[in-house]
């Protein structure tokens, strides 16, 4: 049994083949930072869980239920005073006729604890490389902004390329608009002013970036959400990405252009760490 | 122990929580029909699992391992002699860091034995009733005609409706345009032409599509593979279903329209069958 894996309450380290989210990727997932001996942000993580359950038409667990279950995984592990990725997977359980979800639908809960990523420091100060792929987002708005089982494109949009050089590939729409990077969101700055791209269409709503449109307002820079292409991008003064792991990472190189960190970007990176 | 399951050649009725197949719906499946000691049209069901796998970057099985493995199923299951549904399902196995594949990627390989559903005589010769599902297919030539594991779309569109009354429900591309049913391909006729939505930009480009419109040629019907709406399929003279399991099912309503079964439907059934 891995002691950093609970499955419905019980530690576990294997799943039924029936379980829908094999079979069809049906189910929801999370991916949190531990830190300070709690989940950060554990109540915007549950809500995008519940938007994700409502969504889907998956029966969301309770939070206390969840609570529970995230206090056995911590102290299974006994990792209460470092940093740790915790994930979690919410499937529509096993059963049904085909893609028919079964009449009572048990949800499986998989909590599993990860050592938090090696990131190189000069992320954060000097920026990180960005590529662009040829993988697209496919639109549809029943699938969109939630963190669903069906990340195909993501899966082959990250093995685009294989060198270190690159720490994040950004990706666009069928019909060529900037959305999101393989596994963080993207923003960009023009004067002071911060873009980021609607992801009612295609691409997850990720905590951080909600955070990061909050905490921006909270310092009285303008933002704006909506639908923009590459050239919006390309003639910023500043590019950077986000996650709920990685925080946030200016971005230093992009196509042709170069960037250093903006301090609009540095204002951001420290009010979050208040 | 299943005895109608066998994972990577082994019997077993669990996967382990790393599998990619459940993380991120990372793989593909084929769903077959076994019926006089052998898999219906496995040659074909091979081919486009071989096709998915280039398509993903999934190194493919040799043939001759998964007839190994298709014979232990079987031997174990005592099924030799009636008709059964057996799927397949590959996976990128485990590993990796986040989206990106490990470096030596191992995939999984795991059959399961099913009964043969019992559909009702009737959806053969009076044929099904049809609805119009709200959800709809996202366009992505990437993953497009495979048979992946990324279904939610279908599980949404099957959930729209409960009740038996409908058989399938037709589901159309973000521009409206015809795709296909939650679990089978879509055909209409007009004259003795027959008709089916390509399926380059979505859908899944079935064994039993393939079949109808080589047997069509086989018979000197003219067919045609093209881009259509609504209106096409509901001003033709006939409209039927198919995949690998049902075979071949006649629609008899569909919105406003009614019809009989068309006499070039069953001259293909007949075809199928011989």
């Amino acid at each position: 049994m891995g002691a950093g894996l609970i499955v419905n309450g019980q530690p576990a380290d294997s799943l039924p083949l029936t379980d829908r989210g094999l079979q069809y990727g049906d189910g929801l997932f999370e991916t949190m930072r531990w830190q300070n001996g709690a989940v950060q942000f554990w109540d915007d993580h549950y809500a995008r869980l519940q938007k994700g359950c409502q969504q889907l038409g998956i029966p969301c667990p309770d939070k206390e239920l969840l609570d529970s279950e995230l206090r056995k995984l911590i102290d299974n592990a006994r990792a209460l005073a470092e940093r740790r990725v915790i994930k979690f997977i919410l499937t529509r359980g096993s059963g049904g006729r085909g893609y028919k979800s079964p009449d009572d639908v048990k949800p499986t809960r998989i909590f599993s604890l990860h050592p938090f990523p090696d990131y190189p420091e000069k992320n954060y100060s000097q920026g990180v490389r960005l590529r662009l792929c040829e993988t697209r987002l496919a639109k549809n708005p029943a699938l969109a902004g939630i963190k669903h089982l069906n990340r195909l494109e993501q899966v082959l949009a990250r093995n685009e390329w294989q060198t270190d050089e690159f720490a994040e590939g950004l990706m666009l729409d069928q019909d060529e608009h900037v959305i999101e990077a393989t596994m963080s969101n993207v923003f960009w700055l023009k004067g002071e002013k911060i873009f980021t791209p609607s992801v009612e269409q295609c691409g997850i709503a990720g905590i951080m970036r909600g955070k990061i449109l909050q905490i921006a307002e909270d310092l009285n820079f303008d933002t704006e959400v909506g639908e923009y292409n590459l050239d919006d991008l390309l003639t910023s003064g500043g590019v950077f990405l986000s996650n709920s792991i990685l925080g946030i990472w200016p971005v230093s190189h992009f196509m042709d252009k170069h960037w250093t960190p903006h301090p609009v970007i540095q204002s951001l990176a420290q009010k979050l760490q208040s």
